[in-house]
């Protein structure tokens, strides 16, 4: 069935009295639906507490302080550096004369695409987290921008600076909503307002919000014969609204969210329309991850949440399969999705290229927002395992260690004379950098997640959580390590007073040797992949022991993707690596690298290089082929081959210096064992 | 200039009355333009005898007998097996039917797309030059195909199954161009038209293909406002037409032709459509060989052709710029062009995948041909290298050594549990079978062609010609040799009588080491990838004697081919070899095999094996890595490597036995020099 009817949509089980029911009785650890005034503080990223069919529920950004080590100096710059260039950037590219202009505060044309808008908002929404762990950030940035928003919005709610005006016969026509995203942009305002709400318990943002959906939204557009009918066009509003929802317990926003999420067949697509845009047909009759990556992504997130509201088990199983195709065949060992350039989008299965990997900063970062949901509606780690190593790899990879200049696309492998530079402080359409800089502002509310039993660890760093139990006993839980750089990690668990509860530990994937320990006593049960459930008295001053092993890992890939076969890639811990011919002897490309399959590499930590970095290094080949020049195909007149020590660094750091080669997956030449 | 205006295409150099004038002093043997009934005989696969800007004109198919070999074998199984068996399955889905459905004399409903018609005449025109090595073939099934296009063929000349009876008022539309290949069926029915009388000097298909353009198509279509526009849609009218006017000396079919080249922008199409059509917008504005393969090489034959009648220097700067990114970045190492499934398509500069190569047979076949043409122009060797890379290779792997089953792809990789078939016997667009069967039937025509200043011979093979050179002299070649299996290639040549004129001898662009003698005597200036010019006086029985060299080579692409990074592809002669799991210990997979790059294969023959095949076999490595099943990367738990005798085969004998893992491009393991 690839169209539910509106009737039969609007008789579906999201909005019996029996599910809104269950809705208002799950736990609720403050608040009450409709009661959206006072709990602002306890906000996580995504607001799971009061949703049915949450397994796990997040905590909130300020929870948990980040100390020094890996993220921290990677969060610093985003916030001393990142976030002030970008502002300063989107004012010279005139962003934010785009909404001067309507207010009469600026004679400047419209610039910029019909989505410019939204990265206004989505520098807002980073600035806004980024306030959970500083409130004296942005504060006057984020008023002015208050400020324009008010002067902007119309009487009858709606706001969006490239359809207002003289463009305003175009506002929300077919055609514009396909292709102009307005949706898009009023779902990027309705996370920097949910954002500012959680930060700083402001409500201004929100209201604009409400005026635009209750206000022009709902009262145009819907399945009823009296509206006309809306179409995603670029998936964003469907998490969007399920976060209002969530906020102001109102089920008129996830009912629209529902809508939108099965499509309405009032509005024509063709089935090209239909791959592309992700959305315009009913999700749940969606059998592959295809079409725009970052839509395909952010669809899902939207599906997901909206499973979390109303336990649809159609939903559950679509996103089952899209997920078993995600890691089955679609996503690069870097976490990265999408591999095709044209049209953004997906491939076939296995069909992962590296050279030409599209893989956009923001799809990688849709991977991980989407998994966060999956994690919290199932408490499967291997949700956790995606949203690690798209984390500390395809998604870190996208912004430069300077943190002024990011990367659109992230390939598996360059060449700087077939390609132009692949970190640019601006893009015209720039999406990836605000995105980016709201990962990092976010990044300490996803650490951690309560449960009913317990508390779940997701991620590792030296950190301190402060927050409490669902039975609300306080708790804290500090972190000590190295990570990612050394695998072990001590936590010191203080529940305000003796307590029994489970404190689910994740064990990564990768972590094949992992050994655990509590109090100084090794646990058994220790299964990569899985939560270490550790269930028992904790009294304050617990201590649990980690050892995950970090011995560097030699990964091969599905013999269906083309270009990994002969390949190896090599991870230690949750960091890919890659070469670039800049730390090879005489530059070697990487192309002309073998490493040896059964050699152990030597592990060194250089706090100097690239912000201070583990490399890796080995005995292995460099094979050079004499051949014709300027063939495409071309006998090998003679071939040597040499030892060659081989150097790797972390994918992430990559094109920090000079434009090199780089290649993530290497030809090996395996040694006898 | 995207669009010539019509005024300014009807002004230009190709009608002015200096072009036709040119045309009418060019070299004519035999016959004037409109002299068009006595000499059939004479013309060559295309006759180029008065094209004024030809180099080199070819000769009959009839003046070349292949004798034992290679090529021999494969010409037997086609007029034993593969016609009459193709000849049954056309019967048999109703490919006749739908003419006799016309007639009255079937009951049968239409059956099959609308370019079905098209396959029958592409069988007709196989059979037809058959008929040139055998006038005994085929006999009554052309007669009985001349009967039905008599009894098709409507009052005005349209002949067109598909389109008549209760498809009519579709006829011709702007829709039906685009996709319904009317003027592609009408190509191929003058093909065959045209091949029918150069073998028998039978003009009855030739006239229902002149009642056709004369009576409907010029009359009613052109750029002229008053008759309606058309655009080719699949191009292979074009070069169809320009052979019509070569036969009759009617400049209006060339004209015709040279308005289809140019697009007509009555017919609005999108820039999509012009990449995937490749026509309907001038071919003068191409840049690059780009969307679907087989229309975009037919275009280029039909461009070629048109060059070689006008000698617009427009056409020939295009033609070179797209046969140069044809060799630089988009040609297989077989000759197959055409990277991607989705449209059938060519893809961007070095994308080559080998597994999931389209490959397609007739876009191999569309390489041949217009090389052939460009050969005719040029008179470089390096258009004839291209012909016998895809003839040996990626054309000749797409019928089986059976004769009766064909690939409709010819992908460089294949796996048999990740994919259906390669060879099946039919296919519901069976447009490959009858191509490979008029390629194999006319092959004789392609081993040499005439300059005014002697003769030039372009492939090699035990054979007999019999003709004369443009000076008039009667000549004899027999070429004695057991090419492509080895190296020496003895040249017998015998003048009628003594005679001054050159003999150009390919010497392939592989022989490095090639060296000739004449009567004994070494010659200098042996240039691989040239024509050696051997001008002398010729006395009957001179003999020239090659030794090509026949090493095998290990052919490395360029790095930016990135499927093909760290591999190797082996090339003995012309003959490019794969890898097959059957012929490997223990069945491995060729990914699990590495080829030693500087050592030398054993060269067998085996003449019971495949058909009679030379096998290379090496010592090489068989490595073998134990991971985690069905992951889509995997950490190797354990990697084995020891020795191993790795054995190829052919390319185009490969997936005729059971079903078999294949790979052109192996991993390497290089052994220190």
């Amino acid at each position: 069935m690839k169209q539910l009817s509106r009737r039969g949509f609007m008789q579906s089980a999201a909005f019996t009295a029996a599910a809104l029911a269950a809705r208002r009785s799950g736990a609720a650890p403050s608040g009450q639906p409709g009661d959206w005034s006072s709990d602002w503080a306890a906000q996580a990223v995504i607001d799971t507490r009061r949703s049915p069919f949450a397994k796990l529920h997040g905590v909130p950004v300020r929870a948990v302080t980040i100390h020094d080590g890996f993220w921290k100096s990677r969060r610093e710059v985003n916030v001393e550096t990142s976030l002030p260039t970008m502002h300063a950037l989107l004012e010279e590219h005139g962003r934010m004369d785009n909404f001067r202009r309507l207010m009469g505060t600026s004679s400047a044309k419209q610039i910029g695409p019909y989505y410019s808008d939204s990265d206004v908002y989505k520098w807002a929404e980073a600035a806004s987290w980024a306030q959970q762990s500083n409130p004296e950030l942005f504060r006057a940035n984020i008023d002015a921008i208050i400020h324009l928003l008010q002067g902007v919005q119309e009487s009858d709610g709606y706001l969006n600076t490239y359809f207002q005006d003289d463009r305003k016969p175009q506002r929300m026509t077919d055609h514009a909503q396909i292709v102009g995203h307005e949706l898009y942009n009023l779902g990027h305002l309705l996370q920097a307002a949910v954002a500012q709400y959680r930060a700083t318990g402001d409500k201004r943002m929100l209201d604009c919000c409400i005026e635009f959906v209750d206000g022009f939204l709902i009262p145009g557009f819907g399945p009823e014969a009296s509206k006309r009918p809306i179409v995603s066009g670029h998936p964003e509003i469907e998490m969007s609204l399920i976060e209002l929802y969530r906020i102001t317990g109102e089920p008129r926003y996830l009912k629209l969210a529902g809508y939108i999420l099965e499509g309405d067949s009032r509005i024509p697509l063709t089935s090209d329309d239909i791959v592309y845009l992700y959305s315009g047909a009913p999700f749940t009759g969606r059998k592959r991850l295809e079409g725009h990556a970052v839509r395909a992504m952010y669809a899902c997130c939207g599906a997901t949440d909206y499973y979390l509201e109303t336990g649809d088990a159609k939903y559950l199983a679509t996103l089952t399969t899209l997920w078993d195709d995600l890691v089955r065949a679609q996503m690069y060992v870097t976490g990265g999705v999408g591999a095709r350039r044209k049209h953004e989008a997906f491939g076939d299965d296995y069909e992962l290229p590296n050279l030409t990997a599209y893989g956009e900063s923001c799809a990688a970062i849709g991977n991980m927002m989407w998994n966060w949901r999956m994690l919290h509606a199932t408490a499967d780690a291997r949700h956790a395992d995606v949203i690690e190593r798209a984390l500390y790899n395809g998604i870190n990879s996208g912004m430069s260690l300077s943190g002024t200049t990011y990367c659109y696309r992230n390939p598996l492998a360059y060449d700087p004379t077939a390609s132009g530079p692949i970190r640019n402080p601006w893009y015209d359409t720039t999406c990836c950098p605000p995105n980016l800089e709201r990962t990092l502002a976010s990044l300490p509310g996803y650490f951690y997640s309560t449960g009913p039993d317990g508390l779940y660890v997701h991620l590792f760093h030296n950190s301190t959580l402060v927050w409490k139990l669902e039975s609300g006993v306080p708790i804290k839980v500090e972190q000590a390590t190295d990570y990612p750089w050394e695998g072990r990690v001590r936590m010191l668990v203080t529940p305000k007073e003796a307590a029994q509860f489970a404190l689910h530990v994740r064990v990564p994937g990768w972590a094949k040797s992992a050994r655990v320990t509590v109090n100084g006593t090794e646990v058994s049960g220790v299964n990569p992949g899985k939560y270490l459930e550790l269930s028992r008295l904790w009294k304050p001053g617990d201590a649990v022991e980690m050892d995950l092993g970090m011995q560097p890992q030699m990964l091969v890939a599905d013999r269906r993707v083309a270009e990994d076969q002969g390949k190896v890639a090599v991870q230690r811990g949750p960091i890919v690596y890659c070469a670039e011919s800049i730390d090879q002897a005489g530059k070697s490309a990487p192309r002309e690298l073998r490493v040896s399959a059964d050699t152990n590499f030597s592990v060194q930590h250089d706090k100097d290089l690239l912000g201070g970095i583990t490399v890796l290094e080995q005995a292995g080949q460099h094979i050079s082929e004499q051949t014709a020049p300027d063939a495409l195909y071309a006998a090998i007149n003679s071939s040597s081959i040499g030892a060659a020590n081989v150097r790797l660094i972390p994918y992430y750091a990559w094109a920090n210096r000079e434009p090199a080669e780089m290649a993530v997956w290497l030809d090996t030449a395996p040694t006898k064992s």
